[in-house]
């Protein structure tokens, strides 16, 4: 395979840890799509004859419908994905099929074929963020209103609604999209023709081969062009971040759903039981998703390692970049499918929420400002004077707007029976109007903006 | 400080693990920026008085002008560097200090003042990727035409030279920069006026702070404002990826510092002696800038693992954001700082390099590509027939030019004397014009568009 | 100071990167200690005079107290703690200082004080997890038998014991101690002698030093003893394990003191107020305790990075092992100090506890269990049949033990009233007598064990 | 499958998210242990009946003979491996298949399959680790006295032997192979009989369930024990200390087989060739190890982030943990056996690696030491007059045993002409016979004392 220096095969244990066909040929379809980018190239250039490129064109064409019929027989003596491709070219077509490496290396092929890869499944997370969004936003209008407790330190704090709550998650997807399309971006560039690491001695044109594969431009360094995985570090870093915000929501969920909570329910397509507690209705997938976060994360950490201290150019570390890569971009697509499953299943119990809003004190905050707007307090005396109300209240096990006046008034003479408007949670809401504030008014239009958005930018989910 | 509710102080552990001011007084100048706008944007919308908000800007720029002096009495009784500066602010001005406070909370100004500082932060690193590029540019523009061995593997694989190398770092950093600058764009929103998490019933005008900070726009929902450390898990995630790149350069200088590969030298500037063994000339820098990648890397395990889980909105978890992060960009800094100054002042060995890029059977593929381009041989069959003449030489002991013309005529009889052309380094390196590639017209050329390119940009570094 | 080869200083950004003693100067009393040993070693052996020893010993002396007294000077230009140390001796007592370094280097010594800070660290933090696992079983000796639900996926599972749960991480903390006293066993051999990695030729006797160290032996390989760091390695493996066992715990803590579950209580010792909202009172303790898992994992991987692909022996890079490990080892010494006080300071609020065991039909298995008891049914059908009689009672919003008799008849006849006995939450738990089972006398029982075991351990905490 | 209280299916994504039968079927030799020992267990206390466990035992082993020949068929319907075999069961028995998970839960049930599989794994690890010393210590011995240089910072420090540098691998191996057996012990406690979490009512023997599996005991606390996945935590981070031994010597052999180097060369059994160069021949096998430590450390990574924060007992997210576990530890296994390969395979090329030694000064630690012990100088003063004799020597391009006699006494006037003694390699390595030192006596010795502790060990490889 490697020509006439070799005089012995591979150990047992050598080939084991070195054949890469076991998972590259996950890469076949973006294998044969720059194959067949480069032999045109190469018979525009002169440098093939045009019966050549001709009979490579046929010759990968039918060796794709063969993987596609299953029918391919992969073998691990050819290394990878690429000699399992031209050594069949070549017994298929013969020696037309010999003259296809010319000018191009396994280095810019792989690096070429993982880019298209990548780029791809990019483009399929991002339709799957655009439903995970129109999932969120469609919930949210519908729930605008409902009223829910806000927590900080999962502590009551202010009483929100629960579309205010699910689109935060929209934003946070939206810049989860933002980085995708960065990274996508960034990745367009084609490294075909770079060659081993020095380019070639032919004349290629890399402007054709680039046009041809989607590429924006060709790479503007070989030696860069075949050392780099920038595109996975950076793809990677992106599904992290974006694993990190799903797995905030998984949580939610999972306390939403407990007991004590009660705050949503799952139906039965979203829910498990168990072998042993027969009354048992776990939110497993919610769980699995919070998990996820785990491997991909690691997948992370795991080509931030293999690419530290790598010397250019290529080096066989490298060949570690794809099964990290595959899996943990295929976990963020079962996450995002499955959280979006999740988001269009569960229902809010508006009744457990509210009764919840309405406990906590969790409107001491709008007795305080109400102290700085009609008595002029300073906020901090206000919110000193709000808390010895709220000692007061919780010391005989009352809610805020169970205390008497006259008990309020012991403790500031000025406070008006007005007070009480200020501390009903559908009232705190609704004062909420500030830009990004929880008022039910504000979260209605934003989720209808980010619905009509979401409409504009066309393309199937 | 929290009024009324609470009748006894925090357990002295307590107090140990909460305060957050002997790391978050860093943030002093932000918050006071922070700060400044919002007592303005509160009187311009009449909700405190102008002579209130003209105090509080006086108080303002006196505690600024102390904590300069370090005159500042800092106190962990108060927890963190907003309640130290506004408690202090009351001091000085009285009641009117109390008032800062409205419609805010510490939530959505800790978001503020922390992306403020990496904002800034962030600004100074592009300078410092500028002035590394600029470094890496103008010794690629010097040694366009020196020769060295290019590696893949470690193993000689082609010659190429010396600046085509440097210039793919030049290409690396540029990538680091487009990260650089799109997660600056993403972060450049202005929680402020969130509020602790839904938001403010008082009139506020969120945009005109917003603006004052040089933000482009205020955040659009305030549960995500208050919850989100997108930005730094952005920046690290920049910052990562940056420092695996440095690592790769610093393992070659390592290497190439080395006895046996002898490529080029560090002044005294940039290396150390030893307590024991007199001889030594190390390449300390080299191996710090490496091993930095640990603690960046690190740092963002660190922040992927904080934000995990956690339930909207605040959690007190999120205060771990600052540690890691001030050292991580910090550390990104310094190792930047003396990977340029490596740069300048390393000199190549062009004599060791050419020497080396000698030997190895660097020029394989060329006479691989010769047997293409003369004899019409297909590629993997002019592979194959030089494997056997570099297998001939090797036994031999001899270099490809060495080998008598008979000697390869043996294995393939119509090579001709004119084959000798092509197995020269300085001929290798000449031919590869494809772009991209090592040829020194291209390598020059590259150079002086990087460098124009950068003289563009305006600046200081 | 590193003698006549050098013929100009580091370049400014080089001192700054390479210089160490910001922050190794905290094992100025290890350094001292391991040089008080070496030179009592060579004056024993006849390399220096006794003299010459005796000067040292007390030169060492005088300058651990000038450090003690804050009056010593550090010089960044002497780089690190040990030629600091040096230096400062030979400016004391003159050319004896200068013998101080015969048959060690610096290589041999930094690792022999790392291994002592360490050591000394791991012995601090033992009696930190022994004082965690005294307030662990204190209250789980209290509250054995105050019935909570015991929960899988945070669904109610089956009734168990608080004294239980605690009981729990008592074992996790005694897996924790197992680690950290096999990591002790491990690093506890000495370095020192192994010089810059290949011995030397003076005639040292190790073992005297190791001995005066408190080491077990002297480390066996030269080359290995300067260039590993797995005894940090390991200790940061054993901190992540114990942080995820504290975290766990913190996570509980948080959501058990939610206004939905309402489970524990903190008092004003343990929780924090908010600048906005006077009601709240955060567990943030906890918050900080689940968020510094973070850190202290950042670190683990930090150092695995710094280490990954070192060749041997020492390697510049390996000086990025210490503020690492500082900072983790405290991290999780402070973790432990405020869980430790949270255990203590925590009061169970029992009747929300008991009434939420009871919800969520957490006594199906008892009911299945009974079926398959009393009616021999197949554990598999009597969970079916279970599962059945749970969903009629849910349709109709009854607990179990509500359900009537008839009600249960219907969809199983051979059921008697007998059934009711089981559905209890305090018969549930009683009846859990299997070993390691929640049943009340259990749970004493072992909470006596560990108590028990615990004071014959002695020391204090 | 989880009896009455479901009335519709999971939706289709949450099947594909939750079932793990697609990577736990790999259990299935543990899970068919485990239940067999239940079974007889439950026999053994008179909760089934004789007949009944029979039948279960005899349904089992025809259900592993069927998944053994291939022939049983796994369901995504019935989620896991426990349920496809208990629902395969009952198939095969009828109801007594129903009577096997009495007592138990697929908590219990899942945490002892996976122990069993992980203390396997290590059992099959540690006899790699040790074949692995077998392959070290024997090189070492043949290579006791074939100097080569010693590098610190990879700058030529000191010259050693071969079989020295090799030793320290076999002490790196010796602390895996310690922390491995540290970790089974830990993990060789039972959990079967936890049952959910809460134990059980029925009179189960769990002492003779851990005796029969080959547990020391069985787990004290049922909480924990469900809830507990240490023993995969600990198992990775030996994994990952191993991991970076392993890419250190990697990282070497990848040096020394480079050109410039020259070291060592390795077969054909363990290069590869290029695509395009045909003259190469790779290293891949020790880069594909060195960046194997990606993988582990992130799959370290990825069970620490999943188990962070979790409360208990039992969550889905556990399920996370198998594969990479299962990845992970076969990954070590991978990489032992490949390195193991490369060990016994290389050839050192004793000529080159002398000629290095002698290079770089590498005996100039020697002739300090001559000063101080010949005329007493201080060995700091010694140090600076070395260093003065190297530059002389590096300004004219000699080695040190090359520069005159007169030249040296031009620096230092008592030198002698003695002082040429030292100045060898030979005699150098020779001279280094502290305990642990370079020297090929000492080498011998402890390649020796190794051969014999493995031989005492009996056991294959």
């Amino acid at each position: 395979m490697w020509g006439g220096r070799f005089a012995s095969p591979p150990a047992e244990i050598m080939a084991e840890i070195n054949a890469s066909i076991g998972f590259d040929k996950r890469l076949h379809a973006q294998d044969i799509r720059g194959s067949m980018a480069h032999a045109a190239m190469l018979a525009a250039k002169g440098i093939i004859s045009a019966e050549d490129a001709a009979a490579i064109r046929f010759g990968l064409a039918a060796i794709e419908a063969e993987i596609d019929a299953g029918t391919f027989q992969f073998s691990r003596e050819l290394e990878d994905i690429h000699l399992n491709i031209e050594a069949r070219l070549t017994e298929r077509i013969g020696p037309a099929g010999g003259r296809l490496h010319t000018a191009r290396s396994r280095n810019d092929q792989v690096a070429t074929d993982f880019r298209l890869w990548v780029r791809d499944t990019l483009d399929t997370l991002d339709l799957q963020f655009k439903d995970f969004q129109q999932a969120l936003a469609e919930k949210a209008l519908a729930h605008a209103a409902t009223v829910m407790p806000g927590f900080t330190h999962l502590q009551t704090a202010q009483p929100v609604t629960f579309g205010h709550h699910l689109l935060a998650y929209v934003e946070m997807t939206a810049r989860d999209r933002g980085r995708l399309q960065d990274a996508r971006r960034r990745l367009n560039e084609c490294p075909l023709g770079s060659a081993a690491l020095a380019g070639t001695s032919f004349g290629i044109d890399r402007d054709m081969t680039a046009a041809e594969l989607g590429f924006d431009r060709p790479t503007a360094n070989s030696l860069d062009a075949v050392s780099d995985r920038d595109f996975l570090m950076e793809a990677l870093s992106m599904a992290a971040i974006a694993a990190v915000h799903l797995s905030r929501l998984a949580e939610e969920i999972v306390i939403w759903t407990s007991a004590p909570f009660g705050f949503v329910r799952l139906s039965d397509a979203f829910t498990t039981g168990s072998s042993i507690m027969p009354q048992k209705r776990n939110p497993d997938a919610a769980e699995l998703v919070r998990a996820k976060t785990g491997r991909i994360t690691g997948a992370l950490i795991g080509i931030l390692t293999v690419m530290k201290g790598l010397p250019l150019a290529y080096a066989k570390d490298m060949q570690e970049d794809k099964e990290g890569g595959f899996d943990a971009l295929a976990t963020l697509s079962l996450a995002l499918a499955a959280m979006a499953g999740m988001i269009r299943d569960l229902e809010p119990n508006a009744g457990a929420m509210k009764a919840a809003a309405g406990g906590g004190y969790s409107t001491a905050t709008d007795l305080a400002d109400w102290l700085v707007r009609r008595l002029n307090l300073p906020f901090r005396e206000a919110h000193h004077v709000t808390g010895r109300i709220v000692a007061a209240a919780a010391a005989t096990g009352l809610a805020l707007d169970e205390l008497g006046l006259d008990e309020m008034q012991a403790i500031e003479p000025r406070i008006t029976a007005e007070v009480f408007e200020v501390l009903s949670v559908e009232n705190s809401v609704k004062s909420r109007t500030s830009y990004g504030g929880t008022a039910p008014a504000n979260v209605e239009a934003q989720a209808k903006r980010w619905l009509e958005k979401l409409a504009a930018e066309g393309g199937a989910a």
